[in-house]
């Protein structure tokens, strides 16, 4: 159905490459609070940096998947998470670092997961489906395999910022916006959604249970 | 090794619709539980009912996955679980609800996915393997996302009863009963097992430890 | 890109089925220390057995994954899985069965999952990134089946010895050793290192937070 994904050149790839080695960062920082060695770090960082667009490639049918044809990503997480292991002293809080990082790489994979997609040939329904999955599964994997509770439960915007994201970049490609420009777009309204929510703590109103729920 | 698998119609396709609006009704029921806000029903909704079939998919080697190819999948599970955020005040026992709508995707996933394995080419056994994680794996999804205790260990006949489905559809099929009478058959046989389980908490023998055990 | 890998054969087939009866064993000990049924020793035996395998063949774009082009590999798991279910009450210590049973696995699959992405012609640096996760991921399915804090956490040298039995397997294949030997060599050394850190408590040296890591 889909033809072959060339390697993406230009702002897709670059955006694409500073998404995984922030994400990579992100898992390293986690693989800190948790103590792990430094084989720790790279397990975790590269896991989180290229677990997004694993799934979005087995989901459109792109295996094998983009790290497995371009090692390069695989060698950019581990140097990423070594220099990590070795920064991370000099860190004053690695939480918030940690957190910043993540949003980053939750924009950044919004758009680049969404127009990677678009690019495969699919419906735009599915395209922003894929931007959502690409910019939050890294994030999932993170914290699964640090032993966490779900970022998708408790934190603020996330998914909602992946989503504005997405769908702003596909919204500018829609009327004919520049793709470089869309890509523009769709990262500052998920940015600056998910750190408006992380600095005030914004979160949708959620489902309102009565007495006796859960039961 | 093996063709395309069409859009499946008629009765097989009309049960898989089914079953995953079932399966985004019982998503989004545990997102209620969990007092998520509108988006994370959603969420939870589309990846409870479509996570199965696409792991289904994915083992078979049919990717693009099917929601990709037929975007209206999402749409279903979009509109199911939104509904269901606006209905849930006016549900009694969110608990037994989401107990039995499960119960239902579990009978009917455990045929289709049985059915579609087959029309893939599969081996019998491998048939039987793909109806029972159709059915159950977009209830694991469903339970690590909302970060529950997962189905398979403590609920009474959960694997026991897709088994059943499945093996069943599979027997009528082998001895040339047509496909919609076997779906049937497997379909009640599952669900009476189950439910069965549900009322009277039946559950098969396990395996008594001594003490001292798991040391 | 890959052509197709043809059912194995040889050493490293024989090693492969090995590998998968072992961690099915291991699989069905701990659905024992789990007090499951029978249906549910045979469930995670054959997730365990089979899981670290699937994941490298979806990877790799092998799909259909190995045991739906060839359904021995699922009987050998149930049927090891049903024979550990009865033997399992004269297994004076199941824990410690269940770790030496997983780090045979582990070995195993370390160097046969290396020579499989090998042969299916990838970058040696993603040949040994495959035969990690393929020794590592049966184990993280069993845990995350059984609700057990993950093995990657504090168990000693897992990933290490992984790592060393992929890496010695492509070094010695890189300098032209015969591939039977090189399989043996780097089976060796993943389980003397697996072995030597379980028995010896080894492990790599941690990062050493400050006092307020964490925040």
């Amino acid at each position: 159905m889909f033809g072959f994904v060339p390697e993406l050149s230009g702002v897709v790839g670059l955006l694409g490459y500073c998404g995984i080695a922030v994400f990579a960062v992100s898992g390293a920082l986690d693989a800190a609070r948790n103590r792990m060695d430094i084989l720790g770090f790279m397990l975790i960082g590269t896991a989180t940096g290229l677990g997004g667009g694993t799934l979005r490639d087995l989901l459109l049918g792109l295996a094998p998947v983009y790290w497995v044809r371009e090692p390069a990503y695989i060698t950019l997480c581990l140097v990423v998470a070594a220099i990590t292991y070795f920064v991370v002293p000099f860190i004053d809080s690695r939480k918030r670092a940690l957190v910043w990082m993540d949003a980053i790489g939750l924009s950044l994979f919004s758009v680049t997961g969404t127009q990677i997609a678009l690019t495969a040939g699919v419906a735009p329904l599915v395209a922003v489906c894929m931007g959502v999955m690409t910019a939050t599964f890294g994030g999932i994997i993170r914290d699964v395999l640090c032993g966490e509770s779900l970022v998708l439960g408790g934190r603020e915007l996330y998914v909602t910022a992946a989503l504005a994201g997405a769908s702003t970049h596909l919204g500018l490609v829609l009327i004919s916006v520049p793709d470089d420009l869309a890509l523009l777009g769709g990262f500052v309204v998920a940015l600056g959604l998910r750190s408006a929510a992380i600095l005030f703590g914004l979160k949708l109103p959620a489902y309102q249970g009565r007495s006796g729920d859960g039961q």
